[in-house]
């Protein structure tokens, strides 16, 4: 699917937009005072798979923890102010590499010059970020709680610091509803073109919330719109970026560790297969190669969708067909499944089928 | 968002298309022969909210199991047939409300007149269901491995059914990599007018193949496109309706029960937002009223978005504002926040704030 070009910032040493992979957000939840507890939560992040993360900087102490982190780890930081410039300027001055605010609330004139001038000399972006749960009275009033209110609040942002000659720019439009959401990235996708951070915001609880940030954000990433996600998730930030990952999985835009495409089984399948599937997926996790493994419960689409697969398995009456890369390999009791599966996927690594020789 | 006029299918009492709701699906994964166990799998199906049932009908024995289930329930039922049309008129005299079958490989010409007429008679829709895993060779050599030789394929199929005058037809399209699901779609749905069963197949174990689901099924019906929907997981059926009926109402296709709006948490929360969330969603889960609640953990976006919805609570250190619709009714110590909520509820609830006076 073909992306659309936007311009390129860097968060530190992380390329945001312009072709640059799509990252993966999330957001502290410890208090940003302590900053052990911050820093090991930043750590946890990094093993996950996150690119890039947020902090909650809510007053100066909070930017003393930007320092400690700094010191331990280069995961690029965001900060995530509100209504005070002054602590923009000492985030910045404690070395963070973006800056998550609202330019039309975070002081006067003045106090925004000197922000966006220590912003730009040192080259850390801005995310406008507006949530149309926090609109303003007049931009609701001009056009209601629609996408177009969310968008033109955002422009106005935007144009507060284009005057002033800044352009490292990133925006994001989050709604708790999704098809609100998608319709406000829509919109200001075709009106600029800077970087888009995708979220649906408030999106609840893990299981509501992985749902409805998959269809705003994949839906949105389908049609080439954005440049880096966060998902927003009542859960530890560690789950935010399991989801974020596995959206960007799902829609073959990062291809990393094993992907199984199994069936949901039926009245024809006769092994079992949920089992199967579940230990093979917990056996491979650790796997970083790309392989797409099938395991497929019947003969009507097992050997088809197999073929596609570089290995998989189609079950029979108490036995199953093992395929690699559309060849049968063999046929095997299906007892003997579980087995067979993880001992071909370790020589096929092994003799580097897939681009390196990673073993289990 | 406006959704795309198809023509109208009748599976049983079910509508299907021209802007019925849409209607969520899963199958059986029992043996079809255990008639019991089946039924009693259909009766959980609809105990989760289920609105129509696919079985498989790989013989004859298949289509006792039909009648039976027919003598306890009036839950639409589908019979999923392969390459035997005879099965298909067996499952017709058996009351099958719906088939799904591929007419091209059910048998010869004249096997397929009898089962389309027999089906026209009794007006049983026919679901054609092309898997891009079990596309035929010709396609495949014509057209690639592509959503057009899906949808060409599907073509095919329908063309032998609109030969004989046929027409109450639902197509799916189906395919385990989601984009490819989606433009196989968004091709299909501008060539013809009848209803599209929406899926991803083989999208997988329960966490990647709802994140797969929610963004090939989610990203159609956010266009408008698609009449009915089935979440193919490897897990229980149960599993499939739950996250369908999640895809809907994350899209404001359904409304029922508790909508959680609740913040992903941050170093600014002062109160245990997580777990009071969870709490609630789990005592609240019952409902069948659309009750929008908010779960804020701080003062920047909660009463922006505790304002959208119902009733909302936004924390403070040690203590929680509640808002109704809007308006601030009281602060209360964050220990009480829970029961203050679900009393609030209640009370809500009894005086038909909601449309009707069920209580929790």
């Amino acid at each position: 699917m073909e992306r659309k070009l936007t311009r390129r910032v860097y968060a530190g040493r992380l390329p945001i937009g312009g072709g640059a992979p799509i990252s993966v957000q999330s957001m502290t939840n410890t208090s940003t005072h302590d900053a052990a507890a911050t820093l090991a939560q930043v750590h946890e992040l990094e093993k996950a798979g996150c690119d890039i993360v947020r902090l909650a900087i809510y007053d100066k102490a909070c930017t003393d923890t930007i320092k400690a982190i700094k010191k331990e780890t280069d995961i690029p930081l965001v900060a995530d102010i509100h209504f005070d410039y002054r602590l923009a300027l000492a985030a910045i001055e404690a070395g963070i590499d973006k800056l998550r605010i609202n330019p039309g609330n975070i002081g006067s004139r003045a106090g925004v010059e000197k922000l966006v001038s220590a912003a730009g000399e040192r080259r850390v972006p801005i995310r406008i970020g507006v949530n149309s749960g926090s609109l303003k009275d007049d931009m609701v009033q001009k056009y209601g709680h629609t996408p177009r209110a969310m968008a033109e609040s955002a422009l106005e942002h935007v144009m507060i610091l284009e005057d002033m000659g800044f352009y490292d720019i990133v925006l994001s439009l989050k709604a708790s509803d999704v098809p609100r959401t998608i319709e406000a990235y829509r919109y200001i996708s075709q009106r600029v073109d800077y970087p888009l951070h995708l979220g649906v915001t408030e999106a609840g609880i893990t299981y509501n919330g992985i749902i409805k940030s998959s269809i705003g954000i994949g839906c949105l990433l389908a049609e080439g719109i954005g440049d880096t996600i966060r998902v927003s998730l009542t859960d530890t930030p560690a789950e935010e970026v399991k989801a974020g990952i596995g959206i960007l999985k799902a829609l073959g835009l990062k291809q990393e560790g094993i992907e199984i495409i199994s069936c949901p089984t039926c009245g024809r399948c006769n092994i079992d297969l949920i089992s199967l599937a579940s230990r093979l997926q917990e056996a491979l996790s650790g796997i970083k190669s790309p392989i797409k493994l099938a395991v497929m419960g019947c003969v009507v689409n097992g050997p088809g969708e197999a073929k596609e697969a570089d290995i998989g398995i189609a079950g029979g009456k108490g036995q199953v067909a093992l395929f690699k890369k559309g060849s049968i390999v063999g046929t095997y009791p299906e007892q003997r499944a579980f087995e067979v599966i993880i001992k071909e996927i370790q020589e096929m690594m092994a003799s580097g089928c897939f681009g390196d020789n990673t073993s289990l």
